[in-house]
């Protein structure tokens, strides 16, 4: 008898974020939810905050209805998000009441498995999503972010995923955002886990395929005693994307493991979505086959090309070397928080500030945030003089509490900004959609009457107008800095890398 | 201490065959040799019969200048190349002198490791290159090729790597041209082999990555005890190419294994080639990311190509579907061959005409000489119906005798039709070259004074007049035949797949 092996199926939400940039419109997925509902996935991914931001921002779909669309469509399957804990889907921490409402509204449309983590592995940002999903009856997810540093041993990980049991989660997700599990340590923290928590503590693995090393950490994983692993169906698959669950499939064959899936309902996924992606070309990450770098960098691939359109935007695109050597100074001066959205763009601006403007001569608001512990706490030491310097320019004091315990209850502001904006429904998911991203939902709400649009209809059409269709894709938050130093002005835009 | 793993690189040989078509000029490699030489391989691939066939057919390039100039220029390396046993680099079988006197030539010019193979692992069809490889004091690596079959089991493949050490190989190689090596048969193989044959037995493991799984089979493999594995550098990898040699080297991080090469090396050698790879976007393979169909059909995607390409010509594209049920009928019939070259091309021929005119009612020369026994032994009983309609058809007889036994002494022969071409130097390698492919030689003498063609240079411009440069690369030894049946005429053109 083999061990089974669950699978959670990426296609719906993490694989075209980190391969189209987040732009498949909800009805080019729809035709594929029959055969993704009988294939046999342990639970389907289809949401998180990039898919929610990118509904709003450049699709005119409603989030929700595309959750209630999956609900309808995949009768048989488990439905899976990834929540940023205490950021929920946004950028800012929410007051615990928006946090509840948050999850309370996310399960009644359908969510069943939430996925929790927190940029900084500070357990304290998750502590009220977890308690939510639970009180919901869904299933709790807590979340590792795996990342390199030297205080992040594999002990380390183990006490973690000791804490998340303590706090109720259902099950525990290693999350390898930036492909640096190789496969020892995937052993190592797996085994561990299961060792120390027991072996019937669920744990799941979640890598990516960017280093080419990953499925063989998988497989290790799995040797260790994982319960299910994160795949993407081969057509939507490698690169800056995941392993392809036919391989997962095929490598477990004789092994004493088995993801038990259809394989018939795999190759029409395949075909479906293969025959689909050369109608988001235009979308189309540029990374193609492997990229070992990022193990000695530790900086990822997407970090880097966001660094880098930063220094082009002030003629400093030579620089971009400087700021590679500064990007481990400024995380190690942060108490080397794992480079995940949000730290690894505010570590990265902050290594561009200190490049082109000199050692912490600017900060900005929001690396101050990160020295003073408005996002938690991080992982080690932070540097005294630079966290002085962090007060001194922002004007605030370090804390020690949970960022949340500072904020007053403000479900009653947003509720009444958002009931007064033109094409809401009155709904508490429209409050929510404004509570996570005001502007962008703002205009939503004005537009969505029109309809969803299909970006990937005709690749060389104009995604709107003004915009350019090839090339890069358009970033998804970018947030704009006017930065002036001794009397000259530096404009430096500052935009989320992925998650 | 960490068990070293020693690295073949394929670069310069079948990773450029399968993801460009084997097309890269020697001065495009040129430039990486010092860095190759210097990272520390275990050996070089860089010779074989497709790089020799391009080398004239497409390149004017003498094959022995470019041996002599890697010799040259990797002076602390190993070169190795691939030899097709019996067959050298050509798809006859040839008289034992001509072989003896082609291992003498190439070692003489600089090769040290010959791996050598049959198609069908027929072991008498390996003696005689093995002999001729030990008597000049190179390494000879005995070759077993990698399928899947009812009559292929773990068992069978440890005997052949019993008989091949009786042989006196130097070492051993698993080969799985078509990326059908899953870890746990890699791991039964390779432990079978050790433990059977000896720990001081060394096993060299070979793969293809287009199933995705691959790399966790080489994994495995090192666990069981395998001493060297092949890779590729990461520019030059993936798809139908091979695992990425910079991926291998942090896979084995603290698991007691270590591959230990210069990463400085590797970066350089893979920014060479990431820097040439487009100008040969021409002949660049259409296959990317994963594709696990093959564990299903078992038909190699580079089969399937080919198969479509002679339907086409014959205005039966559609019945491509027949066509894949039938090889695996043919193959069955012919005793189940492995599919590699020629095996591969006259098994999928051969599938053709029974689709386009009934069950062989036609049989091609080459499967009734597979049928008959003049490709060698079988690994399974053939379908003795079949084996007396082939025997009717080519109006021969089955043999059992190894069928090189049958040939008689040909050197003299070679010689003299050699020195009559206009454009030989009278050397011994150019009577090797005409013995392998005699027509495309005498082409190629006659041009050989023009020097070298780079087809990278400019992919738009027609790689010689008359000749597409763009779509798909010409095959390269395609062989055209005039099938008539019934009073209509069909030509089928038949050209090899890869090995």
């Amino acid at each position: 008898m083999s061990k089974i092996i669950d699978i959670t199926e990426l296609c719906l939400r993490d694989a075209h974020q980190s391969l189209l940039a987040t732009r498949m419109a909800l009805e080019d997925m729809v035709p594929a939810c029959a055969d993704i509902d009988q294939a046999g996935y342990w639970s389907v991914e289809c949401w998180g905050g990039a898919t929610f931001d990118a509904c709003i921002r450049f699709l005119n779909e409603d989030p929700w209805e595309r959750l209630r669309t999956f609900r309808r469509l995949l009768p048989n399957s488990r439905l899976q998000m990834l929540l940023r804990g205490q950021n929920l889907l946004g950028y800012r921490h929410y007051e615990d009441g928006v946090v509840d409402r948050f999850v309370d509204k996310a399960a009644e449309n359908g969510m069943d498995v939430f996925r929790v983590f927190d940029a900084l592995n500070d357990i304290r940002n998750i502590r009220q999503s977890v308690n939510a999903v639970r009180r919901n009856g869904k299933h709790a997810q807590g979340t590792i972010c795996y990342t390199v540093s030297p205080l992040h041993t594999t002990e380390t990980f183990i006490e973690m995923a000791e804490r998340l049991v303590e706090l109720g989660c259902d099950s525990i997700c290693l999350k390898d955002m930036a492909a640096l599990l190789k496969p020892q340590p995937a052993y190592d923290i797996v085994k561990g886990i299961k060792d120390r928590c027991g072996q019937d503590v669920r744990v799941h693995v979640h890598t990516h395929a960017t280093t080419g090393v990953t499925l063989v950490s998988l497989m290790k994983a799995i040797e260790a005693g994982a319960d299910g692993v994160d795949t993407a169906i081969s057509s939507l698959s490698l690169g800056p994307g995941h392993n392809p669950t036919e391989s997962l499939v095929e490598m477990l064959e004789g092994t004493g493991y088995e993801a038990r899936l259809n394989k018939a309902c795999l190759h029409r996924i395949k075909d479906h979505f293969a025959g689909l992606r050369p109608r988001y070309q235009a979308f189309m990450s540029n990374i193609h086959g492997v990229e070992t770098d990022i193990f000695d960098s530790q900086i990822p691939g997407g970090m880097i090309s966001n660094m880098e359109s930063q220094l082009k935007q002030q003629n400093a695109a030579d620089r971009l070397q400087e700021v590679m050597v500064e990007v481990p100074r400024v995380r190690e001066d942060a108490g080397f928080p794992p480079l995940v959205t949000p730290s690894s763009q505010i570590v990265g601006t902050q290594a561009v500030f200190n490049v082109l403007m000199g050692r912490y001569k600017v900060i900005s608001s929001e690396f101050a945030d990160l020295m003073l512990g408005y996002y938690g706490k991080a992982p080690g030491e932070r540097d005294p003089q630079v966290l002085a310097q962090s007060a001194q320019q922002a004007h605030k004091e370090a804390i020690e509490v949970r960022p949340a315990d500072l904020l007053q209850p403000e479900w009653a502001t947003l509720e009444a900004a958002a009931a007064a904006l033109p094409g809401t429904d009155g709904s508490e998911e429209d409050v929510l959609t404004y509570a996570m991203f005001p502007q962008v939902a703002t205009d939503f709400f004005a537009t969505r009457a029109q309809g969803p649009k299909n970006l990937g209809r005709d690749p060389l059409a104009p995604a709107k107008p003004g915009e350019p269709a090839a090339g890069p894709p358009p970033l998804t938050t970018p947030v704009t800095y006017d930065v002036r130093l001794n009397g000259r002005s530096h404009r430096v835009s500052v935009a989320p890398v992925s998650e």
